[in-house]
């Protein structure tokens, strides 16, 4: 009896570590110094070189971790694999801006019933351009095999990121005040959360194939539309915010998964006051009222769900608020007033 | 149609946070900044306090991830939920310390099929055991329902350790000599590597049952052996390190995982150097001997797959391997000179 027998192969994870070598260093920093062969990724920190200094007196490190749920089966399905790591880093990056962190590095995990070096290496190709959009070093990640908990095409993954950001700066939502904006950023479609709903919807028995070309989706395919990647805001937001640091005038982000709009702005609204958000601010795209259509599902459900086209939100100091949206527009991202800060009871309202 | 009817329950899913948090609280150091309810968890570096910036001139992070593979397997079948979590954090922290690096926090990724609050309370209370034990914050998480991946009592988990080193202090094997002596650390029993194999070794069909207690494991269940938590080495290690940080007399160290002794150790061997190690020096511990036995598996596959006993190991100048020892057995460990750092081509031999 061996291990491979048991469905283990050393010898082909060895192979592997060659075919993810070069999207690995794709991602290399000066500042990365582990490699792929040790226990552990190395990072320095750079006390002592000037530009880390002067940007971080009292740096708080930042660290998140998240998967892709259940979006991991469209890509399977439509045996699309070089997508689904851009949704893993982007799910976790996504998560450390919202308190205005700079993302450093990145690791994933992937769990694996075969371990295939090349459709692995189509992950892990996904993941490196994740990193490369979300400027972070890919440091280190881990494949396991594991034949007995999934079957020969599937996997599941886990991403793990960790950022610095420096203490004073915090975006908490601590100095939100009456009168703020409420700044929307459009989203890329689903990103990666309420998959489990929207298979359901669209292709359940007797619905859509992955294939399908409905018109309502205006030319792509079902399939096109549910892997299209969730947006990266790492480099839009930090350029948007990066000249009003010290003065705060970013008071609030949020990253819009799972919960909603509501759900996850509500998090970081302080007692007494209330987003007031405008519904008709923002035109919901396609692929959500399909979803609403051929489930169906309700509008309250579609609301508490899914993003509705609303990626991420910030909420910035009245006065701010147009300059900086025009950084945002102008480093690519579509972006509008969604709604304002009030007092009152209620953490958020729709108009 | 609803979330919750597709199979993902938003309102469990916030049920679990409240039991989790006790759980987190534990853990809890002064650097720990954020909470449960945030995006991501923040992280003090504490420039400004003296204690850290005498330690830490150049700090360099250190991070790693894994799992612990189909070791749930047999944590499921037993029904016993709450010992794995220590095997993860166990996987994480003892890459960790390879370079010397002192372990600061821990965040965990967890994908079940079904949300089950007070069953995902017993996994987390063992991750919560193990971050205690290794004396790292849990500083985050992530909790995810996929019902078409995992049946409902299944799930799957990856860990995140994030430490930090002094960078003229890292322990990589750079300044190993010969003479240097190579100490090696008991393990209990198999941790968490070549679980694929054991369970077809001693579970197989007509094979054993959890709860048999064959003779030759001295009373304890096949059960309590398979299950029985990594050795989490962070606090001996360290402890025995601490005086010989300048010197830098510890030259490298190995945590023993896929890959057994030989595959491990040898990551560590400079060029020109090779470890030479007594296959006599210790006694393999019982379980070994019974998998080998039930497979049959070879015992060059054994060396290649299990640790055989040897859960850490360190490689130390001479003049102060005793003192070492020493130092690492009133931490608790049980050691022993596993071999000798001779000039050689070969990385590593057996004697």
């Amino acid at each position: 009896m061996t291990y491979k027998a048991a469905g283990v192969d050393i010898d082909e994870a060895e192979r592997l570590v060659d075919v993810i070598r070069p999207l690995v260093e794709r991602t290399r920093v000066p500042r990365m110094m582990g490699s792929i062969g040790g226990f552990a990724g190395l990072f320095r920190l750079d006390y002592d070189e000037n530009i880390f200094r002067r940007n971080y007196r009292e740096p708080v490190l930042v660290a998140c971790t998240d998967g892709v749920g259940t979006k991991i089966r469209v890509a399977i399905d439509a045996g699309r694999l070089n997508t689904v790591g851009i949704d893993l880093v982007a799910m976790c990056v996504n998560d450390l801006i919202c308190c205005g962190a700079e993302p450093l590095f990145f690791l994933d995990y992937l769990a694996v019933g075969a371990l295939r070096p090349e459709r692995i290496a189509q992950i892990v190709k996904g993941i490196s351009d994740g990193c490369a959009r979300a400027r972070c070093a890919l440091l280190g990640g881990e494949t396991a095999e594991m034949p007995d908990f999934y079957r020969p095409k599937e996997f599941d993954m886990a991403g793990f990121a960790v950022g610095v950001a420096e203490r004073s700066r915090i975006v908490d939502g601590t100095n939100m005040e009456p009168g703020d904006v409420v700044v929307a950023l459009a989203s890329d479609g689903l990103h990666s959360n309420g998959f489990g709903l929207a298979r359901r919807a669209l292709l359940g028995r007797g619905r859509f194939r992955l294939t399908d070309c409905p018109p309502e989706l205006g030319g792509a395919s079902v399939g096109d539309e549910l892997l299209r990647p969730t947006r990266i805001y790492v480099r839009p937001v930090l350029r948007a915010i990066s000249p009003y640091r010290v003065k705060r005038v970013v008071r609030a982000m949020a990253n819009i998964t799972g919960g909603g709009i509501a759900g996850n702005c509500r998090r970081v609204v302080p007692d007494g006051l209330s987003l007031r958000l405008k519904r008709s601010s923002w035109a919901v795209p396609p692929i959500f009222d399909l979803i609403a259509a051929k489930g169906p599902v309700d509008p309250i459900e579609m609301m508490r769900v899914f993003n509705m086209g609303v990626g991420f939100v910030m909420v910035v100091a009245r006065h701010f608020a147009p300059a900086v949206m025009n950084r945002l527009r102008r480093a690519g991202e579509r972006c509008w007033v969604l709604g304002k800060v009030r007092e009152g009871p209620a953490k958020l309202q729709w108009a």
